[in-house]
């Protein structure tokens, strides 16, 4: 099967956005391992790019991975053959409306999706009940303020806020991952870890200058250009300026720190 | 001697920073230890908090201690003698008229220093000037765009904007923390290798919210109200309410999040 399929955007693309989830991976998924025998719901799979991470760390655990959209689920299922996984079940379905029983899984596993919620402490405690006594629920999010950079800029940050705007608009949360600790308090889950993952990129460390700084933050914040400006929220003339000073901080002489966070809860 | 000597606040306050410095201790100066023998300049040591820290770590280095305050000198005698450390020999110096020969020393360090610098390439310059080939120089400084909290709040934001305003209208720089990397490469140091000393507090660590988020840092930005409004940066009503949402991130649902930057380079 071609891993083409995963992203449908050309092989070479598809390699850079494999280097890139490997990259996080390690930093965000290492310290996740499930027994052999356990049941682990993965909430809003997407595409699939952190699950084939954690269902290889965990090759004897059952995973099954729920995202709303019949798209996102065949192509996650493109890139769990692709990796040659065969602990997967991928299912379509909403976090909010589970089709499964109280007390079905032992774990539960999610990244990147509270930040999309409008009602994220309504998840959490969804994904709580069909959780059996004494499992763990794993978040991983990110949070846009968490961003900063040498050279410092004005612009940047407000292209950044830009994007923060937008989310917030569609009911989001891009500053989330500051506050997964109340949140997992307010769901009813005990004794919740919290653990930051900073990424540190200086030119010490080109690949991630590359992969990280330019290819994964700033083209993400560049994607909401047209939204912005069509929103009002910023000229377009700003709003290059902004990125190209987001850009610039991947320079020899540049500096780019941003936070994920990671937390561990337990129910009781 | 009395402890009470080093800060003049009276026994509970210096038992309070007394255990203020080694929650911090820990985290940036753990993985700083010197050889036998080894001639070390600590730059600009203040009353001598870092430098119990740093002495204490390394009992067969040979610490020199120096500070452009005589006041500060007489500071940091009193805390290395209360901590017993008999390798640390102080003295007024300053920085940009350093009174040794070059490549007098094996190692240097400095903390918290160059943020208060109108001239910290000099400075840098001037210290590797001092150091014989293959020493390292170690960099500690924070940076105040690294804080970030639950629940967010943009008068405590702008309280903090304040006081980074205050110290560059002063000649420092509040944000040095992100650009220590390119500091010391344009400084003649080579390899410089940046870790960031992230500290996150939420309510599971009570004592790191007591000590590192309500009397460290909000004491820290509390103490600049009468210039910053005075300065016309803020009025008082809006200190006072940024001051306030600031000590409420430590509270039982709060989060804050503070980054310290170490960065160890070798002199050519």
């Amino acid at each position: 099967m071609s891993s083409a399929y995963v992203h449908g955007y050309g092989p070479s693309e598809v390699e850079r956005l494999r280097t890139q989830a490997a990259t996080l991976a390690e930093l965000l998924h290492a310290d996740t391992a499930y027994p052999a025998g356990a049941l682990v719901l993965e909430a809003g799979c997407g595409v699939g790019a952190q699950t084939v991470a954690l269902a290889a760390r965990s090759p004897h655990a059952h995973f099954t991975s729920i995202d709303q959209s019949a798209a996102s689920i065949a192509q996650a299922q493109a890139a769990v053959a692709a990796a040659g996984l065969t602990n997967v079940v991928l299912q379509q379905a909403d976090i909010f409306n589970l089709p499964f029983a109280q007390r079905s899984f032992d774990q539960v596993f999610l990244s990147f999706v509270l930040e999309h919620l409008s009602r994220p402490l309504d998840a959490l405690t969804a994904l709580r009940d069909i959780m059996k006594p004494g499992g763990t629920i794993t978040v991983i999010e990110g949070d846009h303020g968490s961003a900063y950079f040498h050279p410092d800029s004005a612009y940047a940050r407000r292209v950044i806020d830009c994007q923060v705007a937008l989310q917030a608009g569609s009911g989001g949360d891009a500053l989330i991952g500051r506050r997964l600790y109340p949140l997992l308090l307010d769901a009813g889950l005990a004794a919740p870890t919290v653990s930051p993952r900073m990424v540190y990129v200086d030119a010490s460390k080109p690949a991630m200058a590359d992969r990280f700084t330019r290819r994964t933050f700033a083209a993400m914040i560049e994607a909401v250009r047209a939204q912005a400006i069509d929103a009002g929220l910023i000229s377009p003339a700003d709003f290059d300026r902004g990125i190209a000073d987001l850009y610039r901080t991947a320079a020899a002489d540049g500096v780019f720190c941003y936070t994920f966070f990671k937390a561990v809860a337990v129910k009781r």
